[in-house]
């Protein structure tokens, strides 16, 4: 990965930065804003960190999470320089109309615009901690525990702890430097994937008993009921839906969550090509190719044999009845 | 990792060999049988692969799999050589009594007894598949992509794709060297982790249902009666005991697994510093510090019990009760 030698240039001549991320921000997002923060400290630079929904609870083993702050003067930054990470408008980050001295983009994800006087975009790379690994080296700054750990966390996130088709030889050395640099790869991970309460862990037991396949087609559910039996919240159903991607017969996982009386939020996952965006967007839903999802207003019986029509008038494939 | 001198001499000198390995495989033992015997093809050398139980169903995706015999004919064997992999004594391989012209034990466990003419024991290694790695090296033999398809599964799934405590930076780098080799990371890990039959993600259902928590122990089990219902044996449950630790209050999950009325396998998981190895040891079983077993006669809930009372005998901490 080559660093663009106008985003050294920029980082070594002016003297303050403020380094922005996307709202809703995941492992990638802090640990590689968090990660070029403490390499800029190293070099004797001044920034400040931002993110408009702050750090979520289980992240906050991220050394330096206290130092990203939730709200900003955009007045006092023209003369600061803007660092927009793992996004590529500032809306993402929501900070569109501030106006900074220049600003720089890094990112993997495919670009939506034009913004950013340097822009450094690499959609083949894994992570954005990938790139900041690269741009620290580039920079000279010492591999510290600190900046370790937070882009171990980066990459292992965007990789699903190297289970994902990203998951490169490159990817994996890097990953073995961090480990020589103070990153611990189990404690990481115990935080990433161990800290699920026991009443979510319930609530996944009392979802993984309405378990039905019909045809390639999982069938999972949640009810407000579940919510009272486990002392659980809507929120706690996060990831449900890959659960059944497990087995190899599941195509399509298909997890409805009651909102009330009759009315579903449906998830859909898929694996390889099947694309179950398309099959959302005729429930007026949406999403990306292998996970969308949408809402509708029926019993879970009958949602459920609307979805099987739906997939199956939309595909060669008979969904519900191999 | 230092490979035994004795050990490279006997792989050069002999001409045949007898590659066994634990009774019901997993991807360790099964990928470093598998390397190993592609590397002595490679230098001319016969070899003969057995494993009692055969390869479990989701692991007939690594090269060479169906070499692996079930059944030998021990009189054939006095002027083979023995190369027991991932266990330490004949009886864990169920060859016990057959005689062989010498043997050379690999394994990374702790040892139970002094069998072998040659032995290589390693309790650091995070996998079998890190020894045959070191060792393939030293015999200068190519890193094809059937060998490194092999030792990636292996040390995959002994580190919990690289989540468990024994993911160290050599661990990293090793794979990382596998997959600049040909071995997939993403197609492995679909191999392993989205391949599961719906038989057997019943079983998982069930045994889920088991769950029961006892100050910091999750306590699951199986029953024969379940693999009747399911469809299933004891080769599907396979990582089960893993599972509980998604909740963050499980320090150590307990799985218990029917072997007939009253006789059970156990299979004890720890987080951190926990040593369930001292434990299983107590009941005349074994393992690594993180992971360990051992084999009780017993009801399973006095099972439970006794398990509890030598948790707490052997800590100043009260497991089964806060």
């Amino acid at each position: 990965m080559r660093v663009p030698r106008n985003l050294l240039f920029f980082l070594n001549d002016e003297d303050d930065f403020f380094i922005a991320t996307h709202v809703n921000p995941e492992g990638d997002a802090l640990g590689s804003s968090l990660a070029l923060s403490l390499a800029l400290d190293a070099i004797g630079k001044r920034s400040v960190l931002f993110d408009r929904d702050g750090v979520p609870e289980f992240y906050r083993f991220l050394p330096g999470y206290e130092k990203i702050r939730q709200q900003y003067d955009s007045l006092a930054l023209s003369d600061s320089n803007l660092l927009l990470l793992d996004c590529n408008t500032p809306s993402r980050a929501g900070i569109e109309g501030t106006t900074f001295k220049r600003s720089a983009v890094i990112d993997h994800h495919e670009t939506e615009s034009e913004f950013g006087d340097i822009r450094w975009i690499e959609p083949q790379a894994a992570a954005t901690g990938m790139m900041i690994f690269s741009l620290i080296r580039e920079l000279g700054v010492e591999l510290t525990r600190e900046i370790a750990v937070n882009l171990y966390t980066a990459i292992a996130i965007d990789t699903g702890t190297f289970r994902f088709g990203n998951t490169t030889s490159e990817v994996l050395r890097v990953a073995s430097e961090l480990a020589d640099a103070g990153a611990e790869p189990a404690v990481i991970s115990k935080y990433l994937y161990e800290t699920w309460s026991v009443a979510r862990f319930n609530l996944l037991r009392l979802a993984l008993q309405t378990f039905e396949l019909k045809g390639a087609v999982a069938f999972t559910f949640v009810t407000r009921q579940m919510y009272r039996m486990t002392g659980t919240g809507p929120e706690d159903t996060e990831n449900f839906s890959s659960f059944p991607r497990i087995a190899r017969d599941v195509k399509i996982s298909a997890f409805f969550r009651e909102i009330e009386d009759d009315y579903w939020k449906v998830s859909l996952r898929s694996k390889g090509d099947i694309n179950v965006a398309t099959i959302a967007s005729l429930f007026e839903g949406g999403g990306h190719k292998n996970a969308a999802g949408y809402f509708v207003r029926d019993s879970i019986e009958s949602a459920k044999e609307s979805l099987l029509r739906a997939l199956s008038e939309n595909s060669s494939h008979q969904w519900g009845t191999e």
